[in-house]
């Protein structure tokens, strides 16, 4: 029990050092004294440094293609747009709630290293490939030309993504402080407003 | 001439290794190697590295600003929609003109330290002032609460920002090689789109 407390410590000590300074702002020994633990365990327990931030990225998605995975099943009777406005709030919970990881992970995965490509290749290809698949059953009869649905897209990975790219830019702006959990929601409520106003766009032009 | 040369073919360099390498991964030794000039140069022209990221991100946002002031006097006696349209399309193409810069800015004002924070109440906040400003006139009269403005401005903001965010993610999906002069056109009238929808549910609701 004492060590998987240990090694979570180290993994919450790193992510908020990481968010706050960069990665390569922050050094092990910065981890270790924070932590209070030995440099010598987080070798132990990560190899280095950049082992500690792969452990984190890969956690996240892990957990995070997983609540995916289960959502889509879960919600398999409903409606494709309720399923996808379910997704919207579950997904920006999961976010908010690891807040500072999300934003870290968002900066890393800008660069174009050996790590990232592999990420590309596994979870985020993943995560696309879920999403889309329900992001076009619900926008398909919305749009006349397929290429206009991955500009949809791109679109909709912009507002899930929006609150974590530059996040010192909205801190005043949306009350990011007052409680997580309130802010997920009203923003989810935004982007779900902006999935059924398309639907609502395809019935009148019709 | 031949000075303003060499300092701008740094200052492309640079851009190039930053977006690729990230700013630390990427050493003023091999800026310098890549633009064939001796690493003094570029301290007698940026004192280090530092102030040459500086340099880069300061000259985006001076020429960035006095666009969306530029436009947002020409553009007068249009309607506010008409306006917010115009520069959604201009916003765009300036940033997807500059592609990289655009991604690596994004990714190093995610940090929080002291140059940052100089940023984001200089360059940051006067984009904010000057946008939210053109969109409010715009949603005012959609929304019920001025709260959810600042959601929709959250938003709209996400997606200016969606194809820099995370650039690999996007590389193979929409067709960014091909032309980014193409990419920006789609992309604005897809923003537009929803500027437009979002009014248009106004109507409808009344």
């Amino acid at each position: 029990m004492k060590k998987t407390t240990t090694r979570q410590k180290v993994m919450d000590v790193a992510c908020r050092q990481f968010f706050l300074k960069g990665y390569h702002g922050t050094s092990v020994r910065d981890i270790a004294g924070e932590a209070a633990v030995n440099v010598s365990l987080i070798s132990y327990y990560f190899t280095n440094k950049q082992g500690l931030l792969e452990t984190l990225i890969i956690d996240y998605y892990e957990d995070y293609i997983d609540l995916i995975e289960q959502q889509t099943e879960a919600l398999d009777e409903l409606e494709p747009i309720d399923r996808l406005c379910r997704l919207i709030e579950v997904i920006l919970h999961y976010k908010q709630d690891r807040h500072q990881l999300t934003c870290l992970i968002q900066r890393e995965l800008s660069l174009d290293n050996q790590f990232v490509r592999e990420m590309l290749v596994t979870y985020l290809s993943k995560e696309n490939h879920l999403l889309y698949a329900l992001f076009q059953q619900v926008v398909t009869p919305v749009v006349k030309e397929k290429r206009d649905t991955k500009f949809l897209f791109l679109q909709f990975k912009g507002m899930l993504q929006a609150p974590y790219a530059m996040p010192h830019d909205w801190k005043d702006f949306v009350t990011f402080d007052q409680s997580h959990s309130y802010f997920a929601q009203q923003y989810s409520r935004t982007v779900k407003k902006w999935v059924k106003m398309l639907c609502a766009q395809s019935v009148i032009s019709v």
